[in-house]
């Protein structure tokens, strides 16, 4: 063997490897930006809108050199790593200003989320730790409690002087919240909560900040008064002294490494009989007295649940908003490589290679989720939007939006990160151009702040519960008009061959599109409702069991009922864009996005014989013609994003 | 703060956390095993085969304690484990047993195969490392060489006496083989090749065993004798000496940190003139001698090349094999958590929460994946019997069939995992569960050896091909009797209303699942061979233009054609297995797998009218049907893939 390896080593040599060009000289052929339809300045300035400000402070303060990203495997190193950024941005005053202006905030939800989203272009266990602390453990203290609460607490969770956690999630209990075991008995002799985890299932899991950082708890449990059960309330428990060593009666168990997210401390946390004061009820919604007498100004037990657990509105905003960045940073890695690798060619041997982007199939991989991530963008600014001019109780309309959209957008995050990592070749398989932690990230943002599954499921109910409220009310013969009204919407009866009619210009019409995606979401709703009142009624099944032997046709319902509201807003946003130079190019991510969707939802329409054969095929080819007419922006789309080079850091895409 | 802490901490308190259950002391309930209708002992012996001894000597080895998986997150200690495993695993025999017997082997790469397939069931580095050590490494030297070759090195290879590694790959050249910038310059006067890369691109790239272990390299490059080029060739060149210093003219780069696999030492590798002796050509298909003649008994440059190149089939195999392995055991972790977690139920407080294997949703998630696995299983083994039977040169069948297999199964196992993961909710997230490593180490399955897109096109490519030399010799009669054949098959044509025919008995009707699938194929290959006829003759577009501009038509093509091959296997396996009480289990899988996926391409059926929209939706029924069948199975169907405990060492699962 040693023969063997030394003697075909043997024979003179020209030169030394030392000569040859290493990779820290060596970089990819410049990326191609020409054709670009608009500046993506502009873009980016719309794409900012009027949170520019904040999302510059946040970009200045993640850009700094000790913004660097981590690189050592040492998950524990790696948590203080992330727990010195969190306070980096307390110090710039970013976790205060969702905050009352009573203690120094600027009352500002909007700015803060705002704030999060581009935080997302960063490490996004950072995005995380920040979501922990502020939104989840201060924001819950602020919906949740009252003036004395804010004052004793916000301030110093605003500047990470007191770090804490938002503990709801349970063991055995993961998407059931109301089926939480961790009880809060109140003792009137004491004037004190007993907080305890009768079983090992009711521990809270998945703990942010838990394993670590947080003294305070947020703590969710069922409320008991004299043995008798008022459902699930929020309290203040503390969890560690000053000197960070667990509190008696509290048990802390590290949840160890995870798949991404490792900058963040989970852990899991058990109570055995720990006492507060009546003072750690946070009792914005409901109360009780000395003597031990509730009180709530919400009457039904369901709606006061619904507004206990509101504070998660917030979090699956932030959650859909922050992995939306994460989606743009995978498209800006992965379109600026497609610009500037090329692979094979026309086969002359002196001829320059195809550029990846001008590949059909590459083009069919991106430009749809290209539109996808502006179309996201836009439908969460309109639910932010939404969201804080709701100040008090909840708002179906909303929870339904932003459960439907965190669900839709962190499913779209991880398709997007996916294509991104297998159009880079072995370049997106090594760590350092990040689709690595990217995917590993963004990947628990299907389950955490409700399953999607769940919360699809939460959606479609909440549609049929609408539905039926609309219909309660109505004569028979405005109900009949509804009907018709919803099945094929007013529009689309005044055109004649609608369902065969394949001309570019009816394709690219606004109206079309949208009668088509409203006329699945409404064709779904009375199917699905027409069937749960079948399974209710007529064979006398439960509710819970109706919904669940319909569990499919829900997803699809809310499924539908996503994409018309995305397609409604990009329609808008379109109209009312006020640089022109930008219209041109949002079109046509909008037509894209919509005949996109059509071309993936085809069966259904041509099961339904609302769309020909011809028609299904038509849309094909214009989806296809859309995508390289996208392609001349693609570049120009993914620099309006705004990230910063820092951020990106993949040498493939810088 | 302190205050607030310390204040609140206050109060008698009835125990102390110490009393609390943790999670050593923990498990979840029993996993659910009631109903099936088989022994998974039976499955199990039917899935091993004939070469179940050798599964059951790799998991003798991979189940001893020191093939616990490594935990540290330090890649450099844990490439240092996974040599030490690989050479365990050389210890017991199992990397000569596809060499010839004059050098100890076994002479079956059949058996070895299945050797690579079960330590799937492990760390896939293991697998990986495994892989490019005796199937790349020695297995080019055994394919590409000649006898004194294998005398030479195998026996070293086999015993890990001597690493080596399979430098194909370039930085500028990830799928264009036959772009390789790496030259092999014969110089006569020393009776020598030198081997060079010319630029920074011509660098190996993703070499694994290059960054640590590799003393000797098989290099593909391009073979130039007196300026002429002969095309790519395969070189043996020595890396590294006896003391593991790289040699002079060698310049080696470790790629770092990569998303999975980092118990592999992936790495660049440049050439500055290197030179090897004559004899270092793998000359077994080509050589030159010693006056600098070029010989070879393949006169087509164009199979030479394929021929060379001919090592990638294996590993092929090797990846969709390992790749099911990891499949099976995502499928094992995910449905035995999913037969022991309860949430939600039918609302009342006292009565259990439902499992959720028994949710339609659920269901629907698990059951076609679970018949997939099953599917690719059968016709990875009918792939095997066909590659194994080709001693000599290359076969098309087989370059397709390998090519379409592994892209189609590489792409089912990433989607598995990640619905396996998203199922387990937080669980899943969780590292000890293993989806966080079977999804990283599986990511890179459908880019390296050969991209998946790639080698989709290839399928699609060869499918023309053939196509073309089955009709150029045909009279214009015969060639409308094969047209109509391929069309519609001449079983449907028996069958009135085939298209509106709902029932199950049809439904459930091999060959009416087949003759859909082979519509589906051979629809789709008349239509793109018109089309490349209609742009190559018609608008005289090259070829390389023209399979450009068809590239999306050429997946879809290449993705019918995978699937009909997987039905055809899964029809003859039902009919044929020799344990009788196996027939409903597979049987029902078999429906699950055809209906599933005529599901999956309905609209195509629809657009091209042989298939209503009433059939399609009964086809839909009937898959929610077949997968509350297949569920009472389902626990059963992973118990029988045969995993051991120690490898699936998910605490869900166990």
């Amino acid at each position: 063997m040693k023969d063997t390896v030394a003697r075909a080593a043997e024979g003179p040599r020209v030169g030394d490897a030392g000569q040859l060009a290493l990779s820290s000289d060596f970089s990819y052929p410049p990326i191609e930006r020409t054709g670009a339809s608009f500046e993506p300045a502009a873009m980016q300035r719309f794409l900012d809108g009027e949170h520019r400000a904040v999302r510059e402070l946040v970009k200045e303060v993640i850009t700094q050199p000790e913004f660097r990203y981590f690189e050592s495997p040492d998950h524990h190193a790696f948590r203080k790593q992330v727990l010195a950024w969190t306070k980096r941005l307390a110090d710039a005053g970013i976790g205060r200003v969702f905050m009352p202006k009573y203690v120094g905030g600027e009352d500002d939800p909007a700015k803060f989320l705002a704030a999060g989203e581009t935080l997302g272009f960063h490490d996004l266990s950072l995005m995380i730790k920040f979501g922990v602390q502020f939104g989840l453990f201060a924001g819950s203290i602020q919906r949740l409690g009252t003036e004395p609460h804010h004052r004793k607490y916000l301030a110093d969770a605003a500047s990470c002087q007191l770090m804490g956690c938002f503990a709801m999630t349970e063991i055995g209990h993961g998407s059931n919240v109301q089926a939480l075991e961790t009880t809060a008995a109140y003792d009137p002799t004491h004037e004190q909560f007993i907080i305890h985890s009768p079983t090992f299932s009711a521990g809270k899991a998945y703990i942010g900040n838990a394993a670590n950082d947080a003294r305070l708890a947020v703590v969710f449990a069922q409320l008991e008064i004299a043995g008798e059960k008022q459902g699930v309330h929020a309290f203040l428990v503390p969890i560690r002294d000053e000197s960070d060593r667990t509190l008696p009666g509290i048990a802390i168990e590290d949840d160890g490494y995870k798949m991404g997210l490792n900058g963040v401390d989970n852990g899991r946390i058990w109570f055995d009989h720990v006492r507060v004061p009546r003072t750690a009820l946070l009792n914005r919604f409901a109360d009780v007295d000395s003597a031990g007498k509730y009180q709530s100004q919400i009457r039904s037990p369901g709606a006061r649940f619904f507004t206990m657990i509101s504070t998660l509105v917030g979090g699956r905003i932030a959650i859909a908003a922050s992995g939306n960045s994460a989606t743009k940073s995978a498209l800006t890695i992965a379109i600026r490589y497609a610009a500037r690798r090329r692979q094979f060619g026309p086969g002359k041997p002196t001829g320059k290679e195809t550029l990846l982007l001008d590949y059909p199939a590459i083009q069919r991989r991106f430009m749809p989720l290209l539109a996808n991530a502006y179309a996201i963008d836009f439908a969460l600014k309109h639910l932010v939007a939404l969201s804080t001019k709701i100040s008090d109780g909840a708002s179906r309309t909303i929870d339904t939006l932003a459960a439907g959209l965190k669900a839709w957008s962190s499913w779209n995050t991880t398709r997007t990160i996916q294509v991104g990592r297998e159009s880079c070749g072995g370049e997106g398989y090594i760590a350092a151009n990040r689709f690595a932690a990217l995917k590993a990230d963004t990947d628990v943002f299907a389950t955490f702040e409700g399953d999607n599954t769940v919360l699809m499921q939460l959606v479609a109910k909440n549609l049929l519960t609408d539905l039926k409220d609309h219909l309660k009310d109505m004569h028979p013969v405005q109900l009949t008009g509804f009907m018709l009204n919803q099945k094929m919407t007013g529009f689309t009866r005044t055109m004649p061959l609608f369902t065969l009619n394949t001309s570019r210009y009816h394709l690219l019409n606004a109206n079309v599109q949208l009668a088509y995606f409203k006329y699945r979401e409404s064709g779904l709703l009375f199917q699905v409702g027409g069937a749960f009142r079948r399974l209710t009624k007529d064979r006398e099944m439960d509710a819970y069991t109706a919904f669940t032997r319909l569990q499919p046709e829900l997803l699809e319902l809310a499924d539908a009922y996503v994409e018309r509201e995305i397609l409604e807003r990009f329609i808008a946003v379109v109209e009312n864009a006020p640089d022109r130079t930008l219209h041109t190019p949002l079109r046509r991510l909008r037509d894209l996005f919509a005949l996109y969707h059509l071309e993936l939802h085809k069966s259904w329409y041509l099961e339904n014989s609302v769309m020909s054969g011809f028609k299904a095929k038509a849309i094909s080819r214009l989806v296809t013609g859309l995508c390289a007419e996208v392609r001349s922006d693609a570049v120009a789309l993914v620099d309006a994003f705004g990230i910063p080079d820092s951020c990106l850091a993949a040498p493939i895409a810088l």
